[in-house]
């Protein structure tokens, strides 16, 4: 991502982390919460490019507005995610270049292990 | 790990999540905060076999007592080590193998991305 992308035309923003900014240590406490993992994997599977391109309403989360808000703004701080706005709705992607720049293979291997324990824990594999 | 691994003739027990029990975003929570990687990272260097042989002590982290002990409780909770206890002492292991059986390479993939990290902010790495 660059700067830019995060700027509507009326120059409203939102902080992100510059790429050499971005910590393990923050990604790995974004990942480790249930929901918000669920949405980097729905984001993951939804997005074939890395522009944002799901609204927060697109996730559907069981939570309260200010809950969902919050995870994402997590997920942002943290540098898993973009945020940008488009009017009045904000649009999500993965920074997947970013994160497979800085620590190759951990997020693949955090959505394996998602995807490993979802399904052993529904009983499809043992 | 065996239940009976995690027993001092004494009887005296920790409690350990059994492998099918552990959870990825307990594993990520715990990997989330820099004082637990930092042991991890360490115990994974200094570690040729997974039994338990380092004591609390030999980390050495500029905490007090009481926060060293949380830190390392909340890596036995999530699964991610072991301890056993050898007298007053506990001694310290990863649990390798049930991490990699659970999730593949991902411990690898978090490890390699702390080397990477660490040597990034050293300034030995671009």
């Amino acid at each position: 991502m660059t700067t830019a992308a995060a700027r509507t035309p009326a120059g409203r923003t939102l902080a992100h982390p510059d790429r050499a900014e971005i910590r393990l240590e923050a990604v790995l406490h974004a990942l480790s919460d249930p929901m918000r993992l669920a949405v980097v994997r729905e984001m993951a599977t939804a997005q074939g490019a890395d522009s944002p391109g799901l609204s927060c309403s697109h996730f559907d989360l069981p939570v309260t507005k200010s809950t969902s808000t919050h995870h994402f703004r997590v997920l942002r701080e943290s540098g898993v995610i973009e945020q940008v706005y488009r009017g009045t709705t904000k649009l999500n992607g993965l920074r997947r270049d970013d994160l497979d720049a800085l620590f190759p293979g951990l997020l693949d291997s955090v959505l394996d292990a998602a995807t490993r324990q979802a399904d052993r824990l529904d009983g499809h594999a043992g």
